[in-house]
């Protein structure tokens, strides 16, 4: 039987609670009709009201890790350059059990995202959003002198994305010598790389480098 | 009927194969039995000769991984410093049609040692080693004034994994936009700019450094 239309509402956010508890603890790869209905102890027939299939419960999954993403709690933005780059990407590493729980959710997504042309040019998309995100402040930073002349934000925020995700995937595996203040410090040392001045104001290297083999 | 012992040795390898075509095409969500029998065109009772259960084809699918990446080619290692990091973090690097796959089997493992302690302490032992891999020629590195007399090169082989790692994910999802140029330029502005001695030379920003807020 459907439950009543009255209970409908709170019924549906006790499922979104289960699909999260299911994510968190096994993955998208452990995400099924069966573990979600053990999780809230219903039947499955029950859940196959909500999710007619699985398309609808992995659909339903990945929208709702979107909305947790989108709705978290964020520091304090500090008004311009290189501390609100900071702010920003302290946002996005693993330091609360909420944003642990996010990332190991996120993580476990690429692997059905690479497998799906949709989902995978969806995933493209956040990327190009969230670096579109970190660019501007960037931007100021380097207007603000806080960076070189001739540094490039877009590089910066595709660079800056990338050293956070993954000290993500590193600190899920192994959070005991991931601790916070490690995060953090490897954050600070980045940004202050980042930060620092050419010797020549390039924003790449000369082919005399040294870093050239 | 198991096949003859003289075929055995030949069909293993048809399986294997198969075993890689699903994983670089579907990713471990897609790994199944009837996945690899349709792409051998056999019946799945054949090949539970040679996987008796779903765990068994994980683990193969696993140490083929291993192996693959073990036995994969790499770059002429320079003799010593930052020109061997660069050379073990461009073999890394999607560059390569084999490195793609292999990149995109890795990221797609996450999800399921994530889900499982075991194989979640076999990732995170297999961080330590990479990082212990790239650690000595950070330290020779350091020792031949390429980077601060005060670098740590435990945080910085982190560091340069996590950058390394989070680069390979975004290039996955977005080759376009991440050509083989600009995953290049990415690394070797990363490495010019943890190269850059700090003005103080110490290792860690100062409570007074702008990056804080």
């Amino acid at each position: 039987m459907p439950p009543a239309p009255g209970d409908r509402e709170a019924r549906r956010e006790d499922v979104s609670e289960a699909v999260w508890q299911v994510l968190a603890d096994k993955g998208f790869g452990g995400l099924t009709l069966r573990a979600v209905a053990a999780a809230m102890g219903v039947s499955t027939g029950m859940l196959m009201h909500y999710f007619p299939t699985k398309r609808a419960l992995l659909t339903h999954a990945l929208d709702l890790l979107e909305k947790r993403t989108a709705e978290r709690p964020r520091r304090v933005r500090p008004a311009a350059g290189l501390a609100t780059v900071r702010a920003m990407l302290l946002d996005i590493l693993p330091l609360t059990p909420g944003d642990t729980a996010r990332n190991r959710v996120w993580v476990s997504s690429w692997d059905l995202s690479l497998a799906d042309d949709g989902l995978a040019t969806e995933q493209a998309d956040r990327y190009t959003r969230l670096r579109a995100t970190i660019r501007p402040h960037l931007e100021a930073a380097r207007d603000l002198g806080e960076l070189p002349a001739a540094a490039d934000p877009d590089q910066l925020a595709a660079t800056a994305v990338a050293f956070t995700h993954g000290l993500v995937v590193q600190a899920l595996f192994d959070p005991d010598r991931f601790s916070h203040d490690v995060q953090i410090a490897m954050l600070d040392d980045f940004l202050v790389s980042t930060a620092l001045h050419r010797p020549d104001g390039g924003s790449r290297p000369g082919p005399d480098s040294g870093v050239r083999p």
